[in-house]
């Protein structure tokens, strides 16, 4: 069992616990005091059906009640009318300021969760038990909630910590390739901008990352849970550093919303990735061998290959519509080097048009 | 023009302006650092005829755009719904995350349009221009927001930092009577659970406060607002000593659901205080007299007498559904003294229904 505290405001406030099964989950909850409560678990129709008995069993014997809701698998759902569904359940379900909402599966039941959590009475506890690689090393931390609002990602939400992230990092033993892979484009980012020893150890560990041996995921999610929880400690509310996590981002949204969420998160963000490193490159900022390491890394992994007919204008369109924008800005981020990222608020739409050309035009 | 500062974990967070018109309100806003900004003025239709051209005129040339967003008055929409059709003003608008929401008009107004700025990007900024009583003595302060759902007042809500509270007591005098007694009903709490001696000075001035003379209402407002930003200040979150501000509300609460909002917030307060008040003095803790004392100040007041047929069992009921529930328990304010209230977590419903005979027996 591997254990990191996060710090809010350089005070301890909670911990992730990686563990290869469920079995300390109910002393986890006993130490942090949550005890006697009641207890929401919130799964989808996915994760439901493996782990929401197993979940129930261990919350049974130390809460006042255990109640369940779960929703349609899919980013869809992710919306304020499956809230206000869990909205009612709490109610009927006579849940008070001191009960607690269980998160088990992926990114989209932790956000959700999250934000009624954020909501319900004003906000309530709430725990992740992460259960997809993404949610493991990116959503599960750091207190970002919300769910999608008219064709927007995330554009309603609110900050809100959770009291612990448990992941029992066997649960992704069932989890599609698609969606580990899609996990694997928000780890290679945390090597990227902040540690290039760890993105090639990533390299060199990438036949045994794809094979799930459990030795190497933990210590591979351990790492990337150390970054994120070293950004997110700086800058909580995302003011000014907590940017730099959207390398590969600006573009990576655009590309998910013009397909129409054809492609998975991590997917877009490796494609955005390529774009932000080219464009590094580009900009004389790192050489064309490290431009050329970016891709090799995404490379040892099966991400679908770029979309053969992506409309790069409609692409630029989108990242108008991004959440870092700043006085109609985009704070975009770009490598120093491998391993340091930075925020370029001057990028310009020709920018990353010539990127994106770039990119197509080597690939041809 | 008086000032009022409130600190937010002990660093200073926002300020209170109470002025006699809306000249220094340009000032205030471009002090902290909101000029050049996209604004957003969110009020009802009783409050937007009278003062949302005055507000453009404004903030027009301090900001990069102004945008209005008006809904039909009313406790009955403060609900999702509209917090959604402004969150789609604001897409529309292009608004970002420096932008801001400003709240003009009353409690409904505030709480709805600080609970969009809460959740829209995750947080934005918001500035409230309480137009009413209430708005300006309670409600504006202390970062509570929300709006009702299925039936329960502020059921979905967060805690979010207002950026300025600029009350302009001129909009007052357009006030319809029965808004501004409760408002009274709120300002007669807070005598009653911190400041004996103010609790005087309003029985004392209820003449004049009738009659909204300028400087008493600026007196009144101000000492009323030190007490809410004391309390507020000592607990941001509502974990402890702020349930002292909910002194009347518990049974208020319940009466104000059991008669459908047939009566305004301030009026059930105003019931529940002296509900309160005598079970304060059948549990010995107050005099008889302390208890005449409640009832006279509330009678200087034209507030509505106790409803006739009050089912107390109902009311008894609906208690149960109070926000500040804790393990099944209501935290109950109890009076130790005029201006020294306490939270005690052994009210039954006996004690609650005793109390609540006694007053309708005295009526008799």
């Amino acid at each position: 069992m591997e254990r990191l505290t996060v710090h809010v405001d350089e005070k301890p406030a909670y911990d992730i616990v990686l563990a290869e099964d469920y079995e300390g989950l109910g002393k986890e909850i006993e130490d942090i005091g949550l005890g006697g409560k009641r207890f929401c678990i919130v799964t989808d129709t996915n994760v439901g059906i493996h782990y929401i008995e197993k979940i129930r069993t261990i919350l049974e014997p130390r809460s006042r009640s255990v109640i369940t809701f779960q929703f349609k698998a899919g980013e869809e759902n992710k919306n304020l009318d499956v809230v206000k569904s869990l909205y009612e359940t709490l109610i009927v379900g006579d849940f008070e300021r001191g009960d607690v909402l269980v998160a088990l599966g992926g990114g989209v039941v932790g956000d959700l969760t999250g934000f009624a959590a954020a909501t319900y009475l004003r906000g309530i506890d709430f725990i992740q038990l992460p259960t997809s690689l993404l949610a493991m090393v990116d959503s599960s931390i750091g207190g970002k909630t919300g769910v999608d609002f008219s064709q927007y990602k995330n554009m309603v939400g609110a900050f809100h910590m959770p009291r612990l992230v448990y992941a029992n990092v066997k649960t992704l033993d069932t989890l599609p390739d698609k969606e580990l892979i899609s996990g694997m484009g928000e780890i290679i980012k945390h090597g990227l901008i902040k540690d290039r020893a760890y993105l090639e150890w990533i390299e060199d560990n990438a036949r045994n990352i794809r094979t799930r041996e459990t030795s190497i995921l933990i210590e591979m999610i351990k790492r990337s849970c150390e970054i994120k929880r070293g950004v997110v400690e700086k800058d909580p509310l995302e003011k000014g550093e907590r940017a730099l996590l959207n390398f590969g981002h600006t573009i990576g949204h655009a590309i998910e919303k013009t397909l129409n969420f054809k492609y998975l998160h991590g997917e877009c963000v490796a494609f955005g990735m390529i774009f932000a490193g080219k464009l590094s490159a580009m900009k004389g900022l790192i050489g064309e061998d490290d431009y050329a390491l970016i891709c090799d890394v995404i490379s040892r992994f099966p991400f679908p290959d770029l979309p053969e007919e992506l409309d790069i204008f409609k692409v630029i369109k989108a990242t108008k519509k991004d959440k870092k924008m700043s006085e109609g800005k985009i704070k975009f981020i770009l490598l120093k080097s491998v391993g340091d990222a930075y925020i370029d608020k001057k990028i310009t739409d020709e920018d990353m048009r010539l990127a994106m050309e770039a990119v197509y035009e080597e690939l041809e």
